[in-house]
């Protein structure tokens, strides 16, 4: 049930690559009780992950008091089931990145967050969609994150029992994941 | 861009749903240097949500000295293509549990946790493998969280345009997101 046969991945293009394939992340910041755990969407631009949120967000109080935060991307690839419990584990591809945010007030660092956000979860909607209008911009707040301080963690393949146990007669193997973009339901 | 409709739920068994449906969760602990959010398998039992990990965790030393964690399950269920960008947004369905972890110590509890994070992942597993060993207990933590401190963030339903917006010229609409078990692969 643990996860022995993940490695730890630290090149940029593998970081990179997670980041974009991942439709949402989960963004910590430090709650006045404790930690916080949000889920938001984001979009890598070279090596600054954007994401956004509303003026009164925890995350703009964050940003502006200079806290670390801590972004995670998560895929999961499949199920292992290996013989015994303790080996069965997760197929995945996760990226965690450190960092401080940083406010975007520049007008075309935040078109190209902005553009890159949409972009992230529908590959070339920006010019099929109405762009932002002043007021929507000032009722949105683009942050910036380095990429600089980040790792993976990636598990692939089938599970690894223990020598003595692999002839037990229970199945082995690997139930592969997939995220499927279903029939588009127009308005 | 923003999450305009949704909306928060609070009621028990939406909040037990949404845990026992999503595969995985993310849970957050204040590190030495801002917070860590970290990708993990749970399991949900009546009210207390089990994870597990290894004696050398940060998790574990999280819960040994009584700090508080956050632990956030998301199933993201469509992308929603609004007519302007400023109201697309995602269908999800999310839960935030705020607590103290409690170190389980206790062999019948221990054996419960152990065999609902088994099942989380395949349904009817725990008899279809072999059980945990002495040794293996002892290389895995498990942690309970209660769940009485929990909430819950859902979205459904189409994009919210502005009434302006509605003749223009853009697609909008819903693309439905499920994640698919595929065909096992055999060790």
């Amino acid at each position: 049930m643990r996860r022995l046969a993940e490695r730890a991945v630290y090149d940029r293009s593998a970081i990179h690559s997670i980041l974009d394939e991942a439709l949402i992340c989960h963004v910590g910041i430090a709650g006045d009780e404790g930690p916080v755990v949000i889920p938001t969407i984001h979009a890598r631009i070279d090596d600054t992950l954007y994401l956004h949120g509303s003026p009164a967000s925890r995350l703009l109080r964050t940003v502006k008091r200079g806290e670390p935060l801590c972004v995670t991307a998560t895929i999961v690839d499949g199920i292992v089931l290996a013989k015994s419990h303790f080996h069965s584990s997760m197929n995945y591809r996760s990226v965690v990145v450190f960092g401080t945010g940083r406010l975007v007030d520049d007008r075309v660092e935040q078109d190209a967050g902005f553009r890159a956000i949409t972009e992230h979860i529908d590959t070339g909607r920006w010019d099929r969609g109405r762009q932002p209008s002043e007021a929507e911009r000032r009722a949105t707040v683009l942050v910036a994150v380095s990429i600089d301080e980040a790792s993976a963690k990636v598990r692939t393949g089938g599970p690894k029992d223990d020598p003595e146990d692999l002839e037990l007669p229970f199945w082995s193997g690997v139930i592969p994941l997939t995220t499927e973009r279903g029939q588009p339901i127009s308005e």
